[in-house]
């Protein structure tokens, strides 16, 4: 294994990893505050020996040396980081666990793993990082003999970097901060930086459609997606290395974001940037979240492209310590590697003070510091909170979706007002509904929704489900996308099928039945077989 | 019919338009001057009477009242304005006219063309302006009794513009003046504007994922749809309205270049632009080619997004008159409805001085002035200089690719020796072949090429095949895309059949499969039914 620690078998990161004491009690004060009681904990984390798997229905030839049938495998990839997995884990439910565990060393290994489970008649369900907070990683056998993941962990290698066209050839299953430690030598950075930037890989970005660093702009992996390799069960899929093409429809763009139904992604030609050397940035204040929109509407349409430009409502940004409660903040941040960005910057808090923005002192690291260091520590905490949380029968998601303009603040409000009333319906007490932009568009932000519940122990799962259920509802009703750039998954897929146009979902069905004619590769997500 | 004046049967635009006098001494000076010769008409355009069609295989019921087989729509129908187009427009072969073309005036006329045809066993072309230039709307019956071809000019209006997103619902069929003139009461432009715009529409811009006004970020149409309503054989797709989205791979992008294979795009919301009203720029002059493209590497990569940055060479230059043969010739320009350019021009300038450029004069209509501005007209002119020296025996091409900048030099000199050499060994005669950027990425250019050759009347298109396919052949065999946004149509088939993945047509031919069980949509393009 490449890792220093393993992975978690139940929680976010590697074991060993987690909120300190101080963070904990901070994040227990804040949740205690909100729910107005005091939350002992009530359940605890599955020990990887309490965890009962039935015996593997198939098992690996010796040949495949890269394949594993031991506990700690089998337990560790049955499920992702979304909180009904975590109430599984709790449970002790780990009847989807994998019956076999592949980490294959070469695109070779990859495709004979594909082989072998195809003539084992075993589903197989791609893994990256494991880090899906939807559902993207439970094996399913759907009526097949067994299920294999393929942990691509091993292909991590930046394999050939071209510093002319600032673009690198890198394995699918290179973690970030070893894609960063390959590319920093050259002075190349990705700058994809999603919150599981640490426990997430290039190949699970792509399939997932992830949205990372920048704010305009480049918000999704999509566009820095010079070509890919694919295995599917049918053969190797490879695209040609292009700048831009407009020959028929994008083969990557059928891949990009298919989730593993249609093959397994192992390696890809990235584009890159030069590493940022001027930079500019901090924390703006507005009155309300709306007034804070406006101004990164202006900014959106203003063709200034700024690296970061994300806003907090006032609740979200007490929550993380950013600030009191009383005001919006927007995090606001350009940066380049060729020219000063002062002017800029200049332009954009002019967007700011139209809408009443009152800037804090910015500085060079200005984005380390502040409101905005202080909600970006935060952000990336975060996950490990809600391990702790759910032992104490917290409720803790998030969702995001994007909207266009004219539709944003109604829709705020509209899914707002829906999962609060939800909340209440499903705990019967007040929880908590905040709000915060992830990425903005000329026509339309990206809003990401956090809600905080007290649940019942045993009953987690269920409340969760009517919370999560009703705030989709609303997304879809008021006419915004599902996900974003969290991904569909199995926890997302009932509310995408009313989003997706039925025919797209005829044509994608045909197109996988080409690549996967037995209908092996991650059965039930995004189509029925 | 929706135009002032009828489309012409044979040749670029509408009836009436062509190269004024001086236009035409100046093009036929240069052709003479490049091939040493006098040039003399040894063919004639053909009149409309001249050109015999047969009966038509289908007729359709009387019901459909906006379906014809009137002898102009049928021939004026029969081809785009690709080279070998015209060659066998001029050998008065009009064999695969269509039966009948349909002018639907809604989307339930586009529906019910495409249910009669699937009944009368008729193939459909779906037709937006006809100015492809590469085989894209030649009607085949492929062993189908008729052939039916969709024009989509009534369906030209903007249905509804929203000021706050800045984004507008416009019919597939919209020309481009149309689209901007309905666009401009509300101070909003979509700035897509091919070579082509006068005589192509919204609809063909997608269908083809056309390339327009923007030389970065936004160069092809596809990142202004927002979202698309298509009318399949088995119904009607419509994608939801959003900013951006990860639900599963984008159902948009299947359709974006689709050419016609899987559906006609009725109407999309476009993301649109302010009007701009700050504007710098102006031409640059540099020592070669190579070093002018080192200056566009170097603002492609620096983040300042021009709005043009193209290179001539110096040959091309001259050609269109914008330099005296010595020099490559830059056109940069920046525009912003919201801010002030000089920052960005400033540093792009710099670029350009960093690799030799001497700028010319610049002003705010710099891009209309002096050597920009002479090219510019010449580009607009260039089509109709095609159909008047095609009756000289001249042949005259151009096709379009991208590359990475580490392979771009070497390609460079590949594509045109091969190209150069082609014309000798089909014409015995030497020719010329240019070079320009029409867009331009941070990983790499697209380069643009042209042709001149002096071909044998009755021997044009078989000379036409040799010189273009051995330029193509050069263009696959080192990396390039077989277009970069023209389309690939009939003419590019062969090589997109080598550049496109096996298994992605694999999965575009089942996904075609079940919208068009039929297989009647432009049966050939882009795969085999």
């Amino acid at each position: 294994m490449s890792a220093s620690a393993r992975m978690k078998h139940f929680g976010w990161g590697r074991e060993g990893e987690g909120l300190n004491a101080e963070e904990e009690a901070f994040v227990l004060a804040r949740a205690e505050a909100r729910f107005g009681t005091v939350l002992k904990e009530s359940a605890g984390a599955p020990q990887l020996e309490d965890i009962k798997l039935e015996a593997p229905r198939v098992t690996a030839p010796v040949s495949l040396a890269f394949c594993t049938s031991e506990h700690y495998d089998r337990a560790a990839h049955t499920y992702g980081k979304s909180y009904p997995e975590l109430v599984r884990g709790l449970a002790r439910d780990y009847a989807n666990a994998p019956d076999v565990v592949a980490y294959p060393r070469s695109e070779g290994e990859v495709a004979a793993a594909l082989d072998w489970a195809g003539s084992a008649d075993a589903t197989v369900t791609p893994f990256g990082g494991g880090s899906s907070v939807c559902g993207g990683v439970e094996p399913t056998r759907n009526g097949h003999k067994g299920a294999v993941t393929i942990d691509l962990r091993e292909l991590g290698k930046v394999k050939e970097v071209d510093k002319t066209s600032r673009a690198a050839l890198i394995e699918g299953g290179t973690y970030g901060p070893a894609l960063e430690a390959q590319l920093r030598p050259h002075g190349l950075t990705l700058r994809h930086f999603p919150q599981s930037f640490e426990y997430s890989t290039l190949g699970g970005w792509i399939a997932t459609r992830g949205g990372g660093h920048f704010a305009t702009l480049y918000t999704h992996i999509d566009d820095f997606v010079e070509s890919l390799r694919v295995v599917t069960p049918k053969g190797t899929l490879e695209s040609r290395r292009l700048p831009g093409s407009g020959a028929g429809p994008s083969p990557d763009r059928m891949m990009i974001g298919s989730e593993g139904i249609l093959g397994i992604i192992t390696q890809a030609w990235m584009r890159l940037q030069d590493r940022p050397t001027f930079r500019d940035g901090g924390a703006v204040r507005f009155a309300d979240f709306f007034a804070a929109a406006k101004a990164v509407r202006a900014i959106a349409q203003a063709g200034l492209y700024p690296s970061n430009c994300r806003i907090l409502d006032p609740q979200e940004a007490y929550n993380t310590g950013a600030a009191d409660g009383s005001v919006a903040i927007m995090v606001l941040a350009f940066e380049s590697a060729d020219h000063d960005v002062a002017p800029w910057m200049t332009r954009a808090r002019e967007c700011c003070a139209d809408h009443g923005g009152i800037p804090e002192a910015s500085g060079a690291d200005a984005h380390r510091e502040g409101a905005a260091g202080v909600w970006r520590n935060a952000f990336i905490r975060m996950p490990y909170a809600i391990e702790k949380l759910i032992l104490r029968g917290v409720i803790n998601d998030t969702f995001e979706t994007s909207i266009t303009w004219d539709r944003f603040e109604k829709f705020h409000d509209a899914i707002k007002s829906a999962t609060a009333n939800a909340i209440v319906e499903a705990t019967g007490r007040k929880g908590q509904v905040t709000c915060r932009f992830t990425h903005v568009y000329p026509d339309g932000p990206a809003p990401y929704f956090t809600f905080h519940a007290l649940g019942e122990p045993g009953r987690l799962g269920e409340q969760w489900r009517i919370i999560k259920g009703a705030a989709l509802d609303a997304v879809i009703a008021n006419g915004g996308t599902v996900t974003h750039h969290h991904a569909v998954g199995r926890d997302h897929r009932p509310w995408y099928d009313r989003q997706r146009p039925p025919l797209f979902a005829e044509a994608l069905r045909a197109a996988k039945k080409a690549l996967d004619p037995q209908g092996l590769l991650n059965p039930g997500v995004l189509i029925d077989p």
